[in-house]
């Protein structure tokens, strides 16, 4: 495997895949690699001639007081599993190499970006979608993976992929959660034993909406679904709800009866520390 | 010559060139073609094997009130000339092949563009910086070439370039002006016989700061300078001063004393009706 650190190397290394004719798979992490980016990996492994897992802990979508200081890393551990799944190449930047003194460009899907996490979190999408245009500008990828588990995100991205005409397909990875259905996020490795018992409330919420929906044989309003299920959080002191929408999938607009490919989404924060987001699709 | 009018086509016209091992130059147009254009499309003859115009009058980069109802257009003329300057394809889509519906994404320099043009063209440089970032995207050319006259586009453009990682190189081209100096621009057609003399007030003012910097021997204040070229417009009723500005090329910014490679800018409008720009390099 490949471990690159330049922009100049990265290139050069696809364009040498690309003249003997093989396509590439980008997939962009921030590392401390759980089984969801694994599969991630792996799916592009298995869809594309050649592999790039790009690592970079992107400080432009990290707003003030969040936790890009204390963000975990392990770059022998992630180098190794994702040899271990066949990654080709790691493209592993510092941010002086991807924000070079002077960087004043940014790209924006607003509509998107408004609501959701875009509350707590704002210029938090505007990180995420311009580092993601460069990623695309300098490996030039033929498919590029994200996980469903930050939906806003891969909806943003979608979107400025057609809107900005990247030639990409974006390709979607379900969530990968553990045994007890906690969707696998770098950021569980924050949480104390009693937080990580806790913040199943999140899964359970999400898991309770789904259910109502698919038992029920009529409309059903959005609102009263939203307030069963938030009810959960009543009897839990270390989990606050940030937020818990079901909304339609193409506009992430907030919708007042369940219809179509529509999904539901959460944030919690634990002990005001640490911030978790789940979702569930509400359609088979 | 080719004429491209959907972006699937134009791409497998470049990559069936990218075969062949040729690069390609890219000149975005509105039309209307100038001899400035002509110039801009000679260069990129000259510099790259292959060369693709764009054609395209992007709505979002004219506010309400502006021209875009009236933009001179001249499909044939303009096909006529660009053969005959040995242009390789023109790409001429309609608004729809660029804008699909649900169109969300924007890309922007909002340092570079907020003053100069930026202050009477709110939301010019985004329309400008997001649809040049998609032309990138569709033709994905080595080489794009820009007229000087438009200064703080080619800045922004220059910049976005570097700060999404694009492998362009921008090229600049100088003015190309009439015999008694009128820059080239495809507004002109929309003067009256009067209003033609009376705009060259604009390229007298700037050449007047020219050969003022040029004649000194020591620093001189950019106030004076300004206000002395300003006085020139006192005793011209049809076209008044927008602004009249002396920036560093590189930031944009103003600068209180001439230093470097620094530049003057100005815009005027003309009976209300009609804005013109024009700039001039105050370095040898």
């Amino acid at each position: 495997m490949i471990i690159s650190r330049s922009i100049e190397e990265i290139r050069e290394v696809v364009a040498n895949w690309r003249l003997e004719g093989c396509d590439i798979g980008l997939v962009p992490t921030m590392g401390y690699f759980h089984d969801g980016h694994l599969e991630l990996m792996r799916t592009s492994v298995h869809r594309a001639d050649k592999t790039v897992v790009s690592l970079f802990v992107n400080p432009t979508q990290f707003g003030p007081g969040e936790d890009l200081d204390v963000y975990p890393r392990d770059f022998d551990g992630d180098c190794a599993k994702a040899r271990q799944v066949g990654v080709d190449a790691m493209f592993c930047p510092g941010p002086q190499e991807i924000y070079q003194s002077g960087y004043k460009t940014e790209v924006s899907v607003a509509s998107l970006a408004a609501g959701l996490c875009g509350v707590d979190r704002p210029g938090h999408f505007t990180g995420v979608a311009t580092v993601v245009t460069k990623l695309f500008n300098i490996v030039l990828p033929d498919y590029a993976f994200f996980g469903d588990k930050d939906f806003q995100q891969l909806r943003i991205i979608q979107q400025l992929t057609q809107d900005l005409n990247f030639a990409i397909s974006i390709v979607g990875v379900p969530i990968v959660r553990e045994d007890d259905g906690l969707a696998m996020s770098s950021r569980n490795a924050y949480l104390s034993e009693s937080e990580r018992q806790e913040v199943l409330v999140l899964y359970k919420a999400l898991q309770l909406i789904r259910q109502r929906v698919f038992e029920s044989k009529g409309t059903i309003d959005t609102d009263d679904l939203i307030k069963t299920a938030a009810a959960l959080f009543d009897k839990n002191n270390s989990c606050s709800l940030e937020y818990l929408s079901i909304v339609d999938e193409q506009s992430l607009q907030g919708l007042s009866k369940v219809w179509g490919r529509c999904r539901a989404l959460g944030a919690i924060r634990v002990n005001q520390r640490i911030r978790l987001i789940d979702n569930m699709a509400l359609y088979r």
